[in-house]
């Protein structure tokens, strides 16, 4: 068999930004593709439920359907690249198209990251690739690196700046000291927040992404469940501000990592060293980096959201599982390895070490730092600066009083904190980061 | 079939650092590999000439042999992995293995870049996988990434870091003001150059890296001889130094882009915006910058040196081919898309524009900046800006002029500096660097 006389079909469902995206590709870089693919590889049909769509499949000579069976129960159809969103519907295409003898390619995280022992163990007793490049980081090729790149590692740990949203919203807050309500509306302006971006400020999609990442580093489904979670809501500018006194800028990290055999995955804002590599991705750029035992630091850096970006992912995918389609060797080698009998052992949140940014509001009066102090040295929280300012104007509501500790578990912090609230002289409720020791070279 | 009751053998050419990195790392990470390749995987046979090496073999129960024969023409073993070194005996275990029917597992990149027809002929005609991360860029797992990830992209430009050794000695430079002399002497005494460090200063390295990533991207052989290389060993501090006034500091890059449809690469000290990503990327460590038409601009950091890293992409080449040995789906879609038909067209050196950065020496007397700038004038190189500092101390040997350019062909610049250097008032050659306008976000 020639390989280049065959033809390989592609399916489409979800015609959003990404699909339409996806359609234009296959039409500007039809040469490329064609020859990465070793085989004539094209779009056959696409379904969205929106009935106007179809003038976008219309004007490429493509079949469109409202009825996504059209293309899950289509014998013609090889891939099912499923582009819907959400998880109910794009769950029944998923499976429908893998049960019918599909291979599938996908970018959504949300039901990967949900549904990963349903998919995975599905994909494999039928024998079908699932691919899913694009549903972390963007144009990223991070899935790919952590699955085969580092294969035969032990990945210590998985850190990224996952949300092209948030990160849009934090450079926007530290380049101008904006609040968090105006960095979102501006974000909301130039469409880089959504009109609800519930999912995206909350830490809920990195938290998909991290799940996603860690389930593929170590080989067991690791579920959005399993993570501490923190989104950017109550990020203040002033914490940004004397974070960057100390040389630190704040991201919202999603991070795993495995110690002696224990998992502790977390998304929250974090403290990074300003001269890392990390602090150099702004806006809406995406960046990954992975801990190996023999790889050592990696990071990876690209645009993390846009049709384009996104597309561009998919289409790898495609390409890739088209070329073992055309050879009939797609899906024989499971892609992603998932052991259902592996559990995922937590680590003790409180016990988790780190080094952390504490800011509180005190009384402006002699004592004041004594007494807090006197609170975190009980809770064996010790202390590696402190930094107290005198206000230039009255600050009646008090002053800020920011520490910043050496490693300890988080748990005393926390202790000491509640403690530290309840005093009368500090005013609120402290405001405290973890700081990244390394984020890149 | 059941691919976990089956066994997948490898044998080594080549037990030096690498070599031995790799042993270990099957030593140590024994659990994940079988895992990831879901079969029994394991070494068989290795060989070294230096027959002192047995004991290494030997410590981990493996055959030993300093004939690569009985590697390659070993009917047990199924990927050799080549880890020679240099283009004449490694040469000759790669073809005999593919000759035999074995998959090859290298990290030779001056064997490929010199003979990337004769290898890719060979395996596309046998069948067989030859794969190749731990030949570009170390632990970065950039060859997957080009090859797939961004396979359906137009690739505009590939930009890297991709030598330890030289980067280590512009980053020590840098920091300290050293002289290259002084910066090589400490690289070699640190473990991070050579005794002979010819293939990294001169450039040659870089370029051999560079041609291979140009020839996967570009489906093509892209041949080192098509490349513009120059190295670092004429670098002087002082430039660093007035670079560093401008914003930009120095790297020596690699660099290949396609624009419309001619190819220009090449290999010479760069001048980078100092709060690029690139910019952070110090010592030892290499980086890769891709410009894809649709994922955008996606940079990838790691370590580009040391037998762990090295050994880490090696593995995972082995995994990946190990993987497909047990469900024979090894080599039968070939790795890298090699047209031997497609033929290099180049641009005109003198035509690819950039911006430069340009110091002579000139007699520190009026009218000599109008005398100089008058030469550019004539050539159309336009100034952006100029920096002409009264010197401290009495500078008989003359005070240097500093301009930066605007964006011109670089053959204009060319003529305009050999007339300014034959001015009288000029003392010796001037020297010109390179602008890279973006290097990551």
């Amino acid at each position: 068999v020639n390989p280049r006389t065959q033809s390989v079909t592609v399916g489409i469902v979800g015609i959003g930004t990404v699909g339409a995206a996806l359609l234009d590709l296959f039409e500007t870089n039809d040469r490329i593709i064609r020859g990465k693919a070793g085989c004539d590889l094209r779009v056959g049909v696409v379904c969205d439920k929106r009935a106007d769509r179809v003038k976008i499949a219309r004007s490429r000579g493509v079949r469109f359907s409202t009825d996504y069976r059209r293309v899950t129960d289509d014998p013609s159809v090889d891939i099912v690249v499923e582009l819907v969103g959400g998880t109910t519907v794009a769950g029944e295409v998923v499976m429908r198209a893998l049960e019918n003898g599909k291979h599938v390619v996908t970018a959504n995280k949300a039901l990967l990251a949900s549904r990963w022992d349903a998919v995975f163990s599905l994909a494999r007793q039928r024998r079908r690739a699932v691919y899913f490049e694009g549903a972390v980081a963007g144009s990223i090729p991070v899935v790919q690196a952590l699955n085969e790149g580092l294969a035969g590692n032990h990945i210590r740990s998985i850190t990224g700046i996952l949300n092209g949203t948030t990160n849009y919203i934090l450079t926007t807050m530290t380049a101008s000291g904006r609040s968090y309500a105006t960095a979102l509306t501006e974000a909301q302006r130039r469409g880089f927040a959504e009109a609800d971006p519930t999912m995206d400020v909350t830490g809920a999609d990195t938290a998909h992404k991290l799940a996603i990442l860690s389930s593929i580093a170590y080989s067991r489904w690791v579920k959005p469940s399993h993570l501490r979670v923190q989104g950017i809501r109550e990020v203040e500018p002033e914490d940004i501000s004397f974070a960057r006194g100390f040389g630190y800028v704040m991201k919202l990290l999603g991070r795993g990592e495995e110690r002696d055999g224990a998992y502790h995955g977390e998304v929250r804002p974090y403290l990074i060293p300003s001269d890392s590599v990390f602090a150099t991705v702004h806006n809406e750029f995406n960046a990954v980096m992975i801990q190996g035992s023999h790889a050592g630091d990696l990071v990876f850096v690209g645009r993390g959201a846009g049709g384009a970006a996104a597309a561009s992912a998919v289409l790898s995918d495609v390409i890739y599982v088209a070329r073992g389609t055309a050879h009939h060797t797609a899906g024989l080698a499971p892609y992603v390895v998932y052991d259902p009998d592996l559990e995922v052992r937590l680590a003790n949140r409180a016990e988790v070490p780190g080094s952390f940014y504490i800011r509180c509001t005190a009384v402006d009066r002699p004592g004041v730092l004594a007494q807090i102090a006197a609170v975190l040295g009980r809770h064996q929280v010790s202390l590696a600066s402190v930094y107290q300012k005198q206000p230039i104007t009255a600050r009646p509501l008090g002053v800020p009083v920011v520490m910043l500790t050496h490693r300890i578990p988080e748990g005393r912090l926390e202790s000491a904190l509640a403690e530290i609230g309840s005093l009368t002289v500090v005013k609120g409720k402290p405001a405290y980061y973890k700081i990244l020791d390394s984020a890149g070279t």
